[in-house]
């Protein structure tokens, strides 16, 4: 008797870290949002999820994760709702041609592997979601679309929805109640804007906060203010920031990503009890770009922070001496750094002692990367 | 030749803490506020300036000034507002009655002392310009009731007119542009709530963040989510507050006090540029107080933040244990502790490790104290 084929798909996917933040849900179950986000796709060459799905009749039990080498929990009610998705889109596709091998029937097994360590603090499960959905979606043969894939992938974390796409990515944050209309779609691909770069201070020592689950629910139930950022601030930044992006306007992009980092931080103080992501090596890394900008008489540097302190800091290309070259400057001794960083010390701007000795004392590792695209099929394979 | 006499009044005045914040201006000149406002009178035995003014007609010069043995700078344009209306209100007197002398042609000399150090990061200028007003108007005999010495007060600077009482003080913000409605009221006197304190914990090493009248301002001409706070949040809040005072509701009192000094840090935070007052040391002492609430199974205690780090934690006396003990025992080498503090330290909360090193390390000072009355005329004279 032949062995029982094992059938196998592999793919990498991207972090994301939003310029236009998501925070509340609309519906817990379904993940659906409050409002509409917009994120900046990194390279894959720095971060990126590799995630090998297999299945097989000769496997037994259940499905199986097994994530940076340790087993992982597959029960989740989240990771369920991807999974059973994917196997209803499969089941189509069997029930129509019953010539198609029955893996919606088969036990799955995947195996998923980060390139970049737990400890830099950069949330993966949009890049894990995005990874599991695809690879599986690939496995599967699935005709979807990655925008119909998003409606997957968000319902296992919200910001996985976002990368399934390279380049700029909008999240709609739609209206109907069973959620069909909560999608991504890219709004231009990395292609569009070569220039963009982001350099990634590792906020070290920092404590576990509260989930983005949790917080964000607080803040939707507790926050005076949030219906505001809701109604009338997130559609005015979603709007200002695609026409910034369409229009590669560098200083606009950057004051919506700073307000918008600083609204969504201002809502989680307003959260009652308070929730306070930032500390003040985030704060003295606001200064820092501050002080770039001021010496610069532009804005050519742009600050965002997610659920956490780590400082995500937006710059062109063409602006590297003086932005790498700062944090360089303050900063060469902390791993991470590219080879190219040392070369723009020479333009770093002087910044204010205090503010020099908090970022100093408080980052443990720089990431340099860019924006880059989507999931991507590899024959580089975990298993 | 007779002497010519030398007309002379002294009085103390206090500091106030806001529970709900003043935090935006509506007109500039006259210091007329977007939102309403209420503060406890904290007592003079702990906290006062003392301010002797005196004129005679033997003065030569302009007006001056004394701080703290100091020359201080008089020719501002809030503290000429103040003695511009003063002088006004004195001739008024002197017009119907000539027999009065003339004091208001007279230079004036003021002498006042603060009680409390200028590294307690106490903003004092709302004791400076309550006294200022109080003793000048008292020199002049004036006839003007306390609220409406507030309209002149509030031109020296906004808080000062709330500190023209003693106790539960509101200011209401008032809509006529000429701010004659923009006056001080006494919500309740101290008596009223004999077992309110406060605990203010002075931080350390704070270096001196921007000024409030700068900030406020940049509050209202950037923040989004500032037009709600007005609009919504702190009607609410005063409410919410003046019932609580009325009922004596310590547990309402507290959850509007927290959750103004929120609203109005997560304002500061969505300012462009971001306004940031708390620091990691604020922060750790809201952690304490949720912890030490959480262990009474009820709110005992409330935390607030004015323009700067320091922390002012309201309780009840009856409550002393949990609420002075557990910081006493965090904080027992710190100067200011009253004899009292230590019987308490029975008492104190286990609190996380990570909150209790940060308020070990960075409080500097304590104060403790209680409700106190507004102005009193003393025959304590500094000149």
């Amino acid at each position: 008797m032949a062995a029982e084929k094992i059938y196998r798909a592999s793919t990498t996917a991207p972090v994301n870290i939003a310029v236009v933040k998501y925070w509340g849900k609309r519906d817990a179950k379904l993940n659906l949002a409050t409002n509409s986000s917009l994120s900046v796709t990194l390279s894959q060459d720095d971060l990126r999820t590799l995630t090998t799905a297999t299945c097989s009749s000769s496997y037994t039990g259940d499905d199986s994760l097994t994530l940076n080498g340790a087993p992982s929990d597959i029960t989740g009610a989240r990771t369920q709702a991807c999974l059973r998705e994917l196997r209803s889109l499969r089941q189509a596709l069997e029930d129509a041609d019953a010539a198609l091998p029955k893996l919606s029937a088969m036990p799955l097994r995947l195996v998923s592997e980060n390139n970049f360590p737990t400890a830099a603090g950069l949330a993966s499960s949009a890049a894990g979601f995005a990874a599991l959905v695809r690879a599986v979606a690939d496995l599967y043969e699935l005709r979807s679309l990655p925008t119909d894939l998003s409606l997957i992938a968000r319902q296992g974390s919200g910001s996985a929805c976002r990368s399934l796409f390279g380049g700029y990515v909008a999240w709609r944050h739609g209206t109907q109640a069973d959620g069909l209309d909560s999608r991504a779609e890219q709004v231009a691909p990395a292609s569009h804007w070569p220039q963009m770069r982001a350099l990634v201070l590792v906020v070290s020592a920092a404590k576990k906060g509260v989930s983005s689950t949790s917080g964000m629910q607080q803040t939707v139930g507790t926050s005076d203010l949030f219906g505001e950022r809701v109604a009338r601030v997130v559609p005015k930044h979603m709007d200002a920031m695609e026409a910034a992006v369409a229009a590669r306007d560098f200083a606009s992009f950057a004051e919506v990503s700073m307000k918008d980092s600083n609204s969504f931080h201002a809502c989680c103080a307003d959260t009652y009890p308070p929730i306070y992501y930032m500390n003040d090596v985030s704060r003295a890394a606001v200064r820092a770009v501050e002080a770039i900008n001021e010496a610069a008489g532009k804005t050519i540097a742009a600050y965002t922070f997610d659920a956490g302190p780590n400082a995500v800091i937006y710059y062109l290309e063409e602006n590297s001496g003086p932005v790498v070259g700062t944090f360089y400057g303050l900063l060469r001794g902390t791993e991470g750094w590219k080879d190219e960083a040392k070369s723009y010390s020479s333009s770093s701007i002087q910044l204010d002692e205090a503010v020099s000795s908090i970022v100093k004392g408080g980052v443990s590792r720089i990431i340099m990367t860019g924006v880059g695209e989507g999931p991507t099929k590899t024959e580089q394979h975990l298993a």
